[in-house]
């Protein structure tokens, strides 16, 4: 059995995820071969990181990011850190022949993206973009059923990240509403993850022509005060696909009653699909060339793709927690194995070079290419 | 009791729909302090006419809808025929002094709609276009709860009309996919009723940046043969309110699996409002105020906006018949009391102007003022 | 063409739901063939029925219901008054060798019943009741995909009306509070409903378990005071069918946040159905033989049962008004034409004995044959 | 911190869902303040748990469940064996002075039960009953709004579970559908969840009036041929409640469509609450004092029970894992702080005595004790 040894820079709410989905991932892949070893992690602060390594079953603590990744014993680096950090952490990692798993979005512009994967090529090493929702059973479902070929040709996507945690005005300022940490606002959090989508499913996209809103100009801030938000709060954007299919996306932390709604819905020539998060356990397929070409809602379970690695009924429940464990089997198994995987930081460069096109159409108010 | 007699110009769907309702108004609404009459019918056809004049209930028939207009016994003409004949039609009924009731949209340009308003404010008459679905009771009732205020400012708006009727390409071209006959496609058909919920609920939009797109570039033709689709069948676009609000309408007869999904959701400071046809006894309303703040699915009843009228127990089903009656009931009401309504022809142009913007950014591809 | 004269009993909520139905059946049906005529109404009072007459549209005015079944002018009798009114009037009605369409549930105990039905047989007259709700056009398409015979054996049936009008406990006392007037309360309100659409879709019921429950003892009076609630609030019962099948039937007014949820979930041997009223233009479906056994959400429209009567789009929305016009529809062709229709007073006897065994099965606690 | 050093017998689904748990639980739960420990692990067979042990993360395995009890370094035992082992290892268990957890149902008859219970007593030993779903935290924070006491007091109870698997008729027997190892079929398996439900949520149960069914007599057998089923295959009951209410309780594996509706729907005086196991994150509530008494539809998310021990942002989903833990987590904090947790064996009696009322109504026909 092969032995992937993870170094983790973060220790938060990703720091999180990714290790509960490493501790159980011999549990529900016992086939993987693969020994997956959470040995060391560094954080925002050396306590920080010593309470992450005893709550999450690190072997040891580091101090010092750049110390980690110069670990001998070390064959991935999870960088799970704001996105500011992620440029210079993944050059970083890079440079040291680390395979890297990198959280989203890739890093603040195309330059750095590109950067971070001219060196990852360099380096020959494996990298891999959390975009982890592509990674709900519902939706590799959905590709799945592209991928038979019964569809035809799309003609529509619609997608869509609805959240409400920002609709209250006197919610504080984190690193996610400054522009010098986030790069971007809803953009770049969560609309990110719909452009990932539309890759996904849908392929390259041409164009976009987008409109972004800040709704709170002020916040307070945590040192006592106010603090100017910098980043859009809203995106709205439509989209030229390359296959001749057309899309919009809209993303917004600002949805009263919406609390993780990402979804999509795709009209295709001979049926449609369609996907909301709120509902992760469901797809809804369309099939207009049957007698009654209505929706029926699929339950994922066990006949779907991953189901049988997890409960044996379906509709048993899954949730975030599996959507991270098969993350990081695929991705460990793409670097055990040489199996290819996606999104990887070439896949990044294309996501981010849209969320930049956004930003571009914004400005100017006409279509811009992606 | 004051009498309104109707002469009818079109005896299709849209002549059903009317007469049906009118014949049921007394029953509905008895305190209505209006007589409606069946006075008069024309069509397409001598043979049209005198066929729908028994069905519907109509006193006479007129093989011409001059001579219709021209009557003395007639107050209102209701103009339900395709999109190019409402420009001549309703110049004639305004110039007859005639009170007009206009299925959408309202004709084939805004020069048209124009000079229609202009002939109708001259000439004194009251007119109504029938963007029928901002009469369903869950609509009104949306209105109602923006009325109420505590929702606080607009943000965004999301709407949408999905349908599928069109899906199959070997469907044959209609008037409704003939320029010369509809002026466009989707977006006038459709669209304009969600542009129509988007100026009810919201009010101005300043400028709309846009898409079309025609799928299915030639059809089966009546007469053999095939001919060739002129008009767009799908329209996505993004809107910016006089409010600051923004938004996005997207329509399309190329959904499979969406039948009449016609809906919006819109979101405000402190809630948000969705409402989708296709289950149209209900608003889902949340207020982003109260301790859970989730979406509560109303179910509409004598309690809210013209319930009482129809049947005592909520959920107990209205349909497209009741949002009729309701229409028509407003439009008696105006034109025997003077009441205001809307959508009037000042109205119509205003919409005409959204859908003259979306034409026109989709051929220049940027933002056009509406 | 044939003509049928109706004279109703009652004008309250039910006469509305007729008169607007036969006056709109010329304009959905044009192929009927049968010309209906609102003859003569009589009321509780002579003022009620001239109100009555003119809103409805009927042509005259009796002051006494024996008067108006006396008229040589009346082919059909609609008997819409509270239910301890039914035995004596339809028993005259056919005596007087009229046709009778009788609201539900039939009568106070099934020897009324029986002897109703004797009578009716004896003067060759047509019978129908109105159990409406099977003519739901969602309905009538349940019951045709079990005529397909691909679902197979019918193992379960669960049947449910759940309304929540008097969870209130200071709504005041009604006639179908009444043990007098009404005979039982939700049971043969709204339970009757569901026995009837076991009936119609599954066939006879052997015996029934049941328990009843008053859950408000005595509310306000008309007259000022309190009064006595001798009728059940409640019902629960367990059925036995004929063809081996079983079932549950719940119905209460007492379900706060249900407002006419009226459905069913039937499961065969190869797929499921499944309807809620409160989504009436929708019927589940699961076909268990399919790769996803999943259900599919139809949207009724012209292509099922009688859709094609009323508008040209699924989903555009059909209510209580349709479904009352098919009812009548069907009504009118079996007196017209001697077509069979059902549920007929033979089917009420046998309605009516399933409510007497579940009232006796309450009382002692066993099964009861139905 | 105290330490809790676990050894399972049993390692198949259930074993997979504990291990999987316990491992996630310093992660989820790092004030637990309790260190949970594999043990060791038993199995069917050594090589088994052998395979169990790796896969799991246990320290050792023992070929003998008894050899297991007997260890000194086991403090709890957690039995995940077939039903009829519960009474032997839970017996042996208690003499050995282990705490128990056990896989529900807890027995074959309530006179295993009471002995169980008894053992468990007089060894002083902590005892709990993996009726898991009661710790949804849908399902939690539904007893929480009951606790608020607002409802009022409950009127009717309507509990189902609701599965296809056995749909098939050519799905092949196991355990779960032989009298000898299951006791009963889905009135044990999954009947006895919705039991619980009513327990947790609405107290004791007084008496119920039941129906059993077989549909499928006999299946393909594992070693050819065909063997006969010999337990039900559904159950529907009526239930009356201690403190007044009413209920249903129907649960089957032949329903088509349904994979794992599991659900409640209770009406109170002055609300409802609703739960669908197929959308866990979601609980619907009715407040019929409010101005719209519609329900309203609560994401499960941080706020609410439990939910901050997982993700930060409501409907990121949570699934049967989560269930689990919280379920490992109030058993870990009961024994090691003295915690009060249900449900214990004195609930499991409970249970078992509601399943036996049932089967023993289902023979004679009529209402039993429970």
């Amino acid at each position: 059995m092969k032995t992937l040894r993870f170094g983790f820079i973060g220790a938060g709410f990703m720091g999180k995820a990714h290790a509960q989905a490493i501790r159980a991932l011999p549990i529900c892949f016992p086939d993987l071969e693969v020994d997956l070893q959470l040995q060391a992690v560094a954080a925002s602060s050396a306590a920080t990181a010593k309470v992450a390594a005893r709550r999450f079953g690190f072997a040891e603590v580091e101090e010092d990011w750049r110390t980690l990744i110069a670990r001998e014993d070390i064959d991935v680096v999870s960088i799970l850190t704001p996105n500011h950090l992620h440029h210079e952490m993944a050059l970083a990692a890079a440079a040291a022949g680390k395979h890297i798993l990198l959280e989203k979005p890739m890093a603040m512009t195309v330059a750095q993206c590109e950067e971070m994967e001219a060196a990852a090529q360099k380096a020959g090493v494996r990298t891999m973009l959390c975009f982890n929702y592509r990674r709900t059973p519902a939706v590799i479902h959905a590709r799945a059923v592209i991928d038979q070929g019964w569809l035809g040709r799309p003609r529509a996507f619609r997608g869509r990240y609805l959240q409400d945690w920002l609709a209250d005005p006197d919610a504080p300022v984190n690193w996610r509403l400054a522009g010098s940490s986030a790069g971007s606002g809803t953009l770049g959090d969560i609309g990110s993850h719909v452009v990932d989508f539309a890759h996904y499913l849908l392929g390259d996209i041409d164009r976009v022509s987008a409109m972004l809103r800040t709704w709170v100009a002020e916040r307070p801030s945590d040192g006592g005060g106010r603090q100017a938000v910098d980043v859009d709060d809203e995106v709205m954007c439509m989209l030229e696909f390359a296959n001749g299919a057309i899309g919009s996306i809209e993303a917004t932390r600002f949805a009263p009653g919406r609390k993780n709604d990402l979804g999509f819905e795709i009209n295709f020539e001979n049926g449609s699909l369609a996907f909301d998060y709120e509902r992760m356990n469901e797809l809804k397929v369309c099939d207009f060339r049957s007698d009654e070409p209505d929706f029926k809602t699929i339950h994922l379970g066990p006949r779907h793709p991953y189901g049988a690695h997890f409960w044996p009924i379906p509709a048993l429940g899954m949730g975030y927690h599996e959507v991270k464990m098969i993350e990081i089997h695929d991705f460990a198994r793409a670097v055990a194995f040489g199996e290819a995987v996606h999104p990887d930081f070439a896949d990044g460069v294309r996501n981010q070079k849209v969320l930049a096109a956004i930003q571009a159409s914004a400005g100017h108010g006409a279509w811009h290419a992606a």
